[in-house]
């Protein structure tokens, strides 16, 4: 791999065009939190795939448009090239890119509010990066997140965009048992699994769950096993709990658990027994936090996205070592400390 | 002007009283971010010509006294005297009171509200800035929105509190296609973009929109003509995308959007073609946000204030200069980082 | 009490069981923001008399569940010892554990969510501590309100789970004037202001409040004196406001202000007259909050916990001694501030 990689490294040197190309695809990759140009690529014919197996090309077509707008957006704002060189602001204009189409009957309108939302994602990287730098901890995918339910919430209000795919607004009701329905064969739990895969970038496919996993081992064997490790354990906790089969099913307890046993289990982490624990009980709450923003967002009918990667993340990256909690005693310069 | 200014100051620094009057004229004047006491008071005057219209004095009443109210308890506190003088601790008092009989039924219990709540705004005021202060960014008006929010979401729970002149809770419905009932007359764009500019102070009346452009005028040529720009260009948004022609007459649309093209336009930023770009996408954003939170607040029953022009003006200041955004790579200080 | 205190030090000096004891106690303790284990010994009496009183023992054997839960958490993580010893990380975890069985139905599957969310309450203690660190300010209860938050919220997903004692999710509406029902004899006035100070651990019995005051004399008369001035406050600023008699009766609007009380006006501050006037500002608001929150959380159908607590404490302690807000100026470092 590493003799394809100089080889690689060497020909975008040497073109503007190429270059310009392989940011793009790890701004693909960096969706997974990796960053590699052939990840990127597979994960892309994985959304092809998908899209086309689900009738619905529109989808992949502004996923790619979301990653070129978001990218142009860092190079005009001439943000931090090595950065943008990493791909890390492709990941949230590509996911803006595809949600868009997923939930939005695609017209002129929907096609500008998915140009600027891909553009304004850049800014919500750049501002979400400055806040959390306080803390040394990752944007994750939280531009997205904002940036799209932002525009999803707007499309009620707009006559010109309609709404699609999506569940009207309600309020929470207990789903009850639902054991009569379920299905727990191996079948059952490998497909919830591999979609669980693929539906990180919203589709709903097991080819393309199997070619994401491809590209993760390109990159990665350690993000293979963990987004391997981390869907099963979501499935299996969902199951537990007695989460909706067809959800299950559809791989939708699974995408955050997933980029969160990625994340905490060798990205951020490197890979250890001890580390391996923390991601499982990441992986886990990842599940629970999910049931809990499909309860929470339900009232204003926009879907989760993935809040429940980016919120397990953040709690789970920002305790440090040596951290000292503020003692429950007086304050040092609060504005009534004087005297 | 110069001469105007100097002999201005000269009196107030003579006289405790008009030095207290100046403090509160220049709090009137920083709703629109200036510094400057005859716009406050062409502001004020713009405010009781509206109420009176309205019919409804009371509004105009209780901006004075929730002015009045922050900007004591600013001096209680001991807040910053360069802060206090510049008008920094009642421009969100000010909104306090004018909102709150806008929306409740006015009577001792509320009253004794506005007067607590234009304090606390005091409180919330320097409880933002010192959590923003960290990246270098302003409060703006969010003091100001969260205490309102308090109060109105407050007084569904108690009897002395009625609320008025608001849409009951409700959960968002898709608006559909408003075309039929559109008017594109050039009588409709003016009356909506000015009166887009007076709802900044919550009033819908064209003289006092053109009061407030002639109070932006005194104090600055940039800010009233990007107070105009962005009053035309939400107005222009909300129409291409569709949206309801009775809110966009009323100017709901664009009073964010009017004060996010002041911020980022000449505020913030010194004007320039590449800061007009960006103030530009700001203001487009704005409507969109505008449109988002009218939904996600519709079930909770409380109006938006200005959340869209707080939330993509602290979207579009955040991000730096040579900000690297966190690597995707191992932390060096996790909690689970060492050996 | 110096000698007991030295006593009791010497004796936990040489056990390690008798230390892990001690933490846990003290962790009791700190939900009202104390550190001593006596204080932690009778709060702890003081649920199981409520528990056993209201037939529902497991919210008292869940509490000392997630207080061990969380504490274990704390040390597998080699948290900071000195914070471990003073309880710090077992108050978060005693309200998981009594709050879980509170509002579900327990069976296996929820004593493992009450396990792994006690656990976890430790992580989010960590989190919280380390963003609210860079402005001096502590973590308070967040961490339960956060974590409870999510699991009632999955609850409402997951079939093995059952929500019990909660209203449905349902928009807001005015509760209208419901001074027929009042009832101001003295008796009630005292009756709802020692239950108000009984909630804070989710407990309504008049004997479990008596045991709480004299759990605070133990540790601090300052502590035993503001939990009463601010539970009687904000029964009467409850009454005031036409709040519902039957929710003030069971202190419900009450639990918030005794904690606002305890920790700006003797905890967070040193007590004097100016301190008191604070704490007394920030006692009324936070019955204000309190309400907005009951009305703002109704479509999701989850209770408000101490969030009113937390952030009107968090409000009232961020404002900071010669703190300068952000003026309405040109950014040093904004991203288009070259040139």
């Amino acid at each position: 791999m590493t003799g394809l990689a100089d080889w690689w490294n060497d020909i975008i040197g040497r073109s503007r065009v190429l270059r310009l190309l392989d940011i793009h695809l790890r701004g693909a990759s960096q969706v997974m939190l990796q960053n590699n140009p052939l990840t990127g690529l597979i994960f892309i014919v994985g959304i092809f795939w998908g899209a086309i197996a689900a009738g619905n090309l529109t989808v992949a077509i502004g996923g790619i448009v979301g990653l070129i707008a978001a990218t142009l957006t860092a190079i005009l704002l001439e943000a931090d090239d090595t950065s943008l060189r990493q791909g890390l602001f492709g990941f949230n204009g590509i996911l803006v890119g595809i949600a868009i189409p997923s939930f939005l009957a695609m017209s002129p309108a929907t096609w500008l509010l998915l140009i600027v939302g891909a553009a304004i994602s850049t800014i919500v990287m750049l501002a979400t990066s400055h806040v959390m730098k306080v803390w040394g901890v990752p944007a994750l995918t939280f531009p997205f997140v904002l940036t799209t339910w932002l525009a999803v919430l707007a499309a009620y209000s707009f006559g010109h965009l309609s709404i699609r795919g999506l569940a009207p607004p309600s309020l929470p009701a207990p789903i009850g048992d639902m054991a009569a329905s379920l299905d727990l064969s191996a079948g059952f739990l490998l497909s919830a699994s591999i979609k669980g895969i693929s539906q990180v970038f919203l589709i709903n496919n097991l080819v393309t769950g199997a070619l994401f996993i491809l590209a993760l081992l390109v990159s990665s064997g350690w993000a293979a096993a963990f987004a391997i490790l981390g869907s099963v354990v979501s499935v299996a906790v969902a199951l537990g709990l007695g989460a909706s089969p067809t959800n299950i099913d559809a791989g939708l307890y699974s995408f955050s658990p997933v980029l969160t046993a990625i994340a905490l289990g060798c990205v951020f982490f490197k890979p250890s027994w001890r580390v391996a624990l923390f991601a499982l009980l990441g992986t886990v709450f990842a599940v629970i936090v999910q049931a809990a923003f499909d309860t929470a967002l339900a009232p204003m009918g926009i879907p989760t996205f993935t809040i429940a990667f980016v919120l397990v993340t953040w709690l789970f990256l920002l305790p440090k070592l040596d951290l000292k909690p503020h003692r429950h005693e007086p304050l040092d310069d609060g504005i009534l400390t004087r005297k």
